[in-house]
């Protein structure tokens, strides 16, 4: 059977010089980084040959380059290491309302510890104004987040108009943007951007799970999240998973030579299978903006039917696709990305998410594009709402 | 040259068989456990047969289990997690003065976000005192934590003991330990040990790096550290690190199998170093328990002599070997643990720590005590201190 792979936002392939990089670090050169012994040394150097790379990904200096485990630990790490540093400063976090769950329930917990929250709406393509951002600044704002990309519907947030609006707003407010869906997808200049800090996620373009970073910029100080030894310059304890940083540095390295590639490859890509889900199918809508877009980020709704459906037999024809997140799919809650962005609770369960990556092809669309048609109309037939419309 | 990998307790290298493992993870089975289609069946069912090996290991039930990337992120986890969860109950937290670095800086985090921390001393070998931890007992006491073995000096202590005293002194009071210096080396059994809550590292037993795990008591309620997505039933956010969380289990799995000839083959190994390093150099101490002692852990003051200086000359030897714990070495701080058993400050400059492995044999012992007495030989000749004497 032939398979697509069409959930590139849950998790990418890893690039085999990714793994080719990684397997020495897995065998002959096992130590850790802090021994002070020849066994540490090749280790200590690779991680740091890695932290170059990722930095020189989104162009800031090594030194500012913290490795976690994940993209969430990215976000959480900065959401709670700004806010519980700058505690007395005040408690008060300004964040969008389709934030990342990480970044969400990290709010959340905040709340439970005495901060309050203010989560800015977007319109309906998910767009976050930056006008409503500055307004929800209050004299005991200490931190703004708001994503780069969102990872369920693919819109690209101004996030530079942000930075600039709430810095020109007041001075000493920290900046932070999820940049997970576009390091290593979409150019990224975090001068441009203006932020303070950055999480990005090396599962998210052909790099190993395990390995994530976040940017925090020269002189940012927070509470660490992973207190302990002095890995990280003591900001996040733990011994380094070496392979897994290796891995990060190879695929921070190979995005950068392949960005551009990779994006205007993708983008026609994406945009024959929306003009074909969205024509060819009756009742399909496209959530998200159409063009301020990731590239390879395909996401609709299905009216009458429910996501979970379509994905069990859309597997059963060897296509992998996604509903709602990944991270909320199997919670079976609808998503709050479309109760954000103004969809109906009945509509925002016939989500369904096709992310593109570097192995996908013209013809992989086309196969999608004539198989999907048949599994609505299937499921349609089931359906007591289609029937009763 | 010989090299003689003696730093077991900074990273053990990974088993053959561990990385094997792993590697279909890395490559075809790369898909998100999390995903509703069959590119994530596979490393699905791998992570939960991977729990089900880390469970058996330590004698408790698979939903029991939650993968971190570290120990220091289990004993983060475990530390913050309780006492902010159980913050409305009381604020007082009690542990010992020799814990590792990843619980004694949680619960400074902890003192500056109001919560108050005993630590409790030590004797002259390192051990705790039953009597000490339930004296340190208050009404607004909600957790103990006391780690299984201490790495720097390799003391075996009391947890069941003082788990049981904690226990009948207050009902309620959470007992957490630390027992990533243990698991995968000794039998360890938590219902013999009767803790709540306990932190295990991959990459102290052949597993990799990136892989840690915190038992958590089924019941036991604790505020996550990395809030997100419903990965580790909603306890720890973040793309599981399938090939790690894989190598982990294998690790557990060979560990079980082979526990006890792992130990019975080191601790004549550890006991011969001992015997020959400190009768054939003058002026070296044992440090930490003579018998309870982790199997392949060798801790020594020298006099007259900085740790890192024998470091260097004995990794010009081949020799691979710690000073204090390997989180702290670099910091080139006097180690807590030395200052808390009564070492003296300058004494405890001249530490160092052996600690052996699978793969050492009884002609690496041979090579370290031979090559080590002219080491410290030229150095004290070098040496102010010693000329003074």
């Amino acid at each position: 059977m032939r398979k697509v792979y069409f959930d590139h936002a849950s998790t990418t392939p890893i690039h085999p010089k990714v793994v080719e990089a990684m397997l020495p670090y897995l065998k002959e050169h096992f130590g850790n980084p802090l021994s002070l012994h020849s066994f540490g040394e090749g280790p200590r150097e690779a991680v740091e040959e890695a932290r170059a790379k990722v930095a020189a990904l989104i162009g800031v200096r090594p030194d500012e380059i913290y490795f976690t485990a994940s993209g969430s630990e990215a976000n959480n790490m900065a959401v709670k290491g700004i806010a519980l540093m700058n505690r007395q400063k005040g408690r008060h976090l300004v964040v969008s309302a389709i934030e990342h769950q990480s970044v969400l329930n990290a709010t959340q917990t905040l709340e439970k510890l005495g901060f309050e929250v203010t989560r800015v709406p977007v319109d309906k393509y998910g767009l976050v104004n930056p006008d409503d951002v500055v307004a929800a600044i209050r004299d005991d704002t200490t931190l703004v987040s708001v994503m780069h990309a969102n990872n369920e519907i693919g819109t690209i947030e101004p996030v530079a108009e942000i930075a600039r609006a709430v810095k020109e707003k007041r001075k000493g407010i920290y900046l932070h943007t999820d940049a997970v869906a576009t390091v290593g997808t979409l150019p990224v200049d975090v001068k441009e951007l203006g932020v303070d800090l950055l999480s990005l996620a090396g599962n998210q373009f052909y790099g190993p799970k395990g390995a994530g970073a976040l940017f925090i910029k020269k002189g940012t100080r927070l509470m660490p999240l992973i207190d302990g030894g002095i890995q990280e310059r003591g900001r996040r304890a733990g011994t380094e998973d070496v392979p897994a940083i290796v891995g990060l540095g190879v695929a921070a390295e190979l995005a950068q030579e392949n960005l551009a590639e990779r994006a205007a490859r993708l983008i026609p890509l994406r945009d024959r299978l929306i003009e074909r889900l969205t024509t060819e199918i009756d009742r399909v809508y496209l959530t998200g903006h159409p063009a301020l877009r990731l590239p390879g980020h395909v996401s609709i709704c299905v009216e009458f039917i429910e996501g979970e459906s379509m994905l069990l037999l859309l597997n059963m024809q060897g296509i992998a696709a996604s509903s709602g997140s990944t991270c909320t799919s199997r919670a079976l809650k609808a998503s709050h990305v479309l109760m954000a962005i103004g969809v109906e609770t009945a509509l925002a369960q016939g989500s369904l998410v096709f992310t593109l990556g570097e192995s996908n092809t013209g013809e992989d669309v086309d196969y999608v594009a004539e198989v999907l048609p048949s599994i609505v109309e299937r499921l349609r037939q089931m359906s007591p709402l289609y029937s009763k419309s």
